[in-house]
């Protein structure tokens, strides 16, 4: 599954799971998951640039994202580990006045969500790598500056949930890719400023995070 | 191209292209393209059966369907011609009450669009098929009974445009499939209930659709 970004066919990204940043839009804290799509034409690897589309307010949101190891529909909880086959560190770029018009017109978020470059993503963590994911430290600078650092404990809804939600409606394929919402602290990122996120095990001895984006 | 709904990696969808049927729910008729995603695990072949998940009202949207051939971003619409593979009849399967609650909450339109099996899809017509997409009935029955009949001709924007508006914000890729709206007439499908449907080009001697879906 290291091949996840050439291979996989989708990307389902949640929103809302951590209550702080819910908050920061005035938004409700859902009582059930929700997603998204995003298509894989916006991957970009580590070291690459992201597009900020004239007239367009890009936001960052670092998260923490999970690769599909084997096909399955209406997985249940207890099940959904086996079709984890690892993870990465992934930012859900996002053109919030594109988003905020269309929610207030009830309009789809896929062009918001959906631009090329508008989903940087580290390589693949094996998932033997992270023993817990929902302890995992998740934090984002722009430039020097810390602008997200959160923690996969405070996710409303966990990975086990967010995968039996999303295989009650469609097919998990080997290779897709699910973003798992984003901690508070997200923000504007301007032409030539520099992206940094970073996901480590907060335990670890080592210093060096897991994966870095940059 | 034959293989799209093996290869390809998204189905852009158009919403309200006809201004018939953007009024038959009270929707202003657009001044510009919009779009949702479609997951590639919504395809189900001609002759399969399309699920009616619990406590959802399923509605039918026959649409015609447009293969990209080849790569390509920022495509201008006097190019857009030579990145069109081919066609396909299709139907945008829609839970019409999710759909109704996500749009007053503006949320995604994704659940509420991507159940497997609500991207019922054709066979590849090749493009020679088509010498004027612009001119091509659709139609859909339920049981006996005309639901859905109209011509391509009524679309709001043209098949370059759609091309021209969806690559400025993400590449089209070889195998992906844009679906170009759907005339008046939709409504809810009933378990047990035979849907058809029917592309034709209304100036052919043959009284044979190019396409049928059942
Ligand atoms: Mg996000
Ligand atoms: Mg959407
Ligand atoms: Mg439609």
């Amino acid at each position: 599954m290291a091949s996840f970004v050439r291979t996989g066919r989708k990307i389902v990204a949640i929103g809302r799971n951590f209550a702080e940043h819910a908050k920061e839009f005035n938004n409700a804290v859902p009582t059930e998951p929700f997603f998204f799509l995003k298509p894989t034409t916006s991957y970009v690897a580590s070291g690459g640039r992201v597009e900020i589309p004239q007239g367009v307010i890009v936001h960052h949101e670092v998260e923490l994202g999970v690769i599909i190891g084997k096909t399955g529909r209406d997985i249940s909880e207890a099940e959904a580990d086996s079709y984890v086959a690892g993870y990465a560190l992934a930012i859900d770029m996002t053109a919030r006045n594109m988003q905020d018009a269309v929610k207030k017109k009830g309009l789809p978020w896929s062009a918001a969500k959906g631009f090329d470059t508008f989903t940087p993503i580290s390589s693949f963590i094996p998932k033997e790598s992270i023993s817990d994911p929902h302890n995992i430290n998740l934090w984002l600078k722009i430039n020097d500056t810390f602008k997200q650092n959160g923690n996969t404990t405070d996710m409303i809804f966990r990975i086990p949930r967010l995968i039996q939600h999303i295989s009650s409606i469609m097919t998990l394929e080997e290779g897709d890719l699910i973003l798992t919402g984003t901690p508070s602290g997200v923000g504007p990122v301007e032409p030539g400023d520099t992206i940094t996120a970073g996901l480590a095990i907060p335990s670890s001895s080592s210093s060096s995070p897991l994966a870095t984006l940059k």
